[in-house]
């Protein structure tokens, strides 16, 4: 924009998130966005037709009073401790202008999700990166920046697929004078989650996606857990209708077939700990990943690679974070897509 | 919340938008919240069934670019130029947070959408309501508040129903040194629109819903136009996949099946003309409509009319503006509903 902008300085001066690539051949072998590779639930997807005919003429109901309860079943907590979004993206957004103003201080830790520092900007926020020690844990004394008002850990964390104990993160929550949003996009391939420090500390706030674990990212919904007047809170920033209709049947099917997402996580369970293998045979290092995930670095160089492989139709993450060299950020896809990758991989590596 | 509350000071203060009442008991007769009658095309619903299968998994387009080219031939405008929401509300979030920062001054009539103002306090800014004049015109120099930095229009106005004409908005947003949001909600049930000046004003903003004229409020999705660099300044704005894959679809086909729109419109303003009549004979003051909606006053007491009809199973909405009398605002039903709301009216008042 020129100088006689109307839109607010801090929004003129930034650069705006950049989302994964999405390319539009589909031909391309998509490894780059955490997608599920494994269809959603037949389940959810019989009770989006079912609704299809008759209720899209209508508002949804404003807080999914239906998705609340069958969540509230699911992690065992009352159905007033869930709020649900446009994705938890919209989520960790109401989060941040709930919480945070212009020159209002955010910390979060690094390698980590780059959109907290897109939504740090936008509310003209300041940030504070605090450095993952070489173990992937993160130091509290450290993390406990003065004066922070809101706090992110991505719990598992990406890019590294790492996570913290529960107890790790409830000795942070003790020490924080402010909300810290654990995010758990990607706790349904972990061996745990933080969903029972929720009832132990009000300023813990745990979010959820449909996105990775239930296959369901073209529908936008995620949900947080929290202390109800947290809650009430956040249901003053929302838009009313932050949820549709078809997202709310679709998701609350999708929670309640158990059995379909316990059989597609044990799929990809499996095939990442094949991919893990692999690639730490061709020479890069990869933490053990509790994500649908692996992350590959100080091995063969990653830009050049990354580069490799989208000209043979293959795309991954290429993430670079400053002071660090470059990694790939390799999704778990079907058996058959990763046998794809890794002989590509082995072409050009091996 | 508490005193050691986290929350941000404003937040905590502010009571939140209500929403109109969305009664869960499905033989009351809804005529609150200007939904549409009729159901959404059937072409909408076979476009999102189409996808059910196979698209879900992966994330929607950001930009939803299929969408853009099927609005931007509908408007005669550039692709570049349209930019999708989450509802109509999303967009006007998004419009809010990029121009209005703490203390800021936003300006819009009075009588209006309600929600103008909680978008404002949600940005812990200033307002200023600038009364209708009493033909529902507005005077564009009392409009031009000397620091404003957004103008919110309703155009149909609710609760009124009534527009200005492009040429009358044209005078206001000549004058104003901020963006002009002419908030088109209602625009498929009026005789014409504004879309032409954002060609001619870089701070003319349209937005459109595909929530009343489309039927598809359950859907949640609505647009924008403005020229290409007001849309690149509040593509960094929005969440980066705020629409879904089955609105997306859903909308794109609703807005290419132009005989169906047609169709349900015409019904419409006929029901419209017939209850503009009635409601005028038992004593009330309504407005000539441009909307799906009539806003009667100034005859038989609003809230004892809205209790009764209410007790009768019909949700009419009763809107109150300080200064004002209360006033019923009625949702345009199909002729069945609005017979079964004239005779509960001939009752009660007659």
């Amino acid at each position: 924009m020129s100088r006689d902008s109307m839109f607010r300085p801090h929004v003129d001066r930034m650069a705006g998130y950049v989302p994964g690539e999405q390319p539009r051949d589909p031909g391309v072998l998509k490894l780059n966005t955490n997608e599920n590779p494994y269809p959603p639930s037949p389940q959810a997807l019989a009770a989006i037709a079912k609704v299809l005919d008759n209720q899209l003429r209508r508002y949804p109901d404003p807080v999914g009073t239906a998705f609340r309860i069958a969540a509230a079943r699911r992690h065992g907590v009352d159905p007033g401790m869930i709020l649900c979004g446009n994705g938890s993206d919209d989520l960790l957004t109401i989060i941040t202008r709930a919480f945070v103003g212009p020159g209002d201080l955010v910390v979060y830790p690094t390698p980590s999700y780059i959109l907290y520092r897109t939504l740090a900007e936008l509310q003209d926020a300041r940030v504070t990166e605090v450095p993952f020690e070489p173990d992937w844990t993160l130091d509290p004394a450290r993390f406990d920046v003065p004066g922070a008002r809101l706090a992110f850990l991505a719990n598992p964390n990406s890019p590294s697929g790492t996570t913290l104990s529960a107890e790790q993160v409830a000795v942070i929550a003790e020490r924080l004078a402010c909300p810290l949003i654990v995010d758990e996009a990607y706790a349904d391939f972990a061996d745990s989650d933080c969903v029972s420090l929720v009832t132990r500390y009000p300023n813990v706030i745990v979010t959820r996606t449909f996105s990775k674990g239930y296959s369901l990212a073209g529908l936008r919904l995620g949900y947080l857990i929290a202390q109800a007047p947290m809650i009430e809170g956040l249901i003053k920033v929302k838009d009313s209708y932050n949820c549709d209709t078809l997202s709310l049947v679709g998701a609350t099917a999708a929670l309640e077939d158990r059995a379909y997402h316990e059989q597609t996580r044990q799929k990809i369970l499996a095939t990442r700990a094949r991919l893990t293998a692999a690639v730490r045979s061709l020479g890069y290092h990869v933490p053990e990943s509790q994500a649908n995930f692996v992350w590959c670095t100080d091995g063969p160089p990653a830009a050049g690679v990354y580069q490799k492989l989208k000209d043979l139709g293959i795309l991954v993450r290429l993430m670079r974070y400053p002071g660090q060299d470059d990694g790939l950020r390799i999704t778990v896809g079907t058996d058959d897509e990763i046998d794809r990758l890794l002989e590509a991989l082995q072409t050009i590596v091996g």
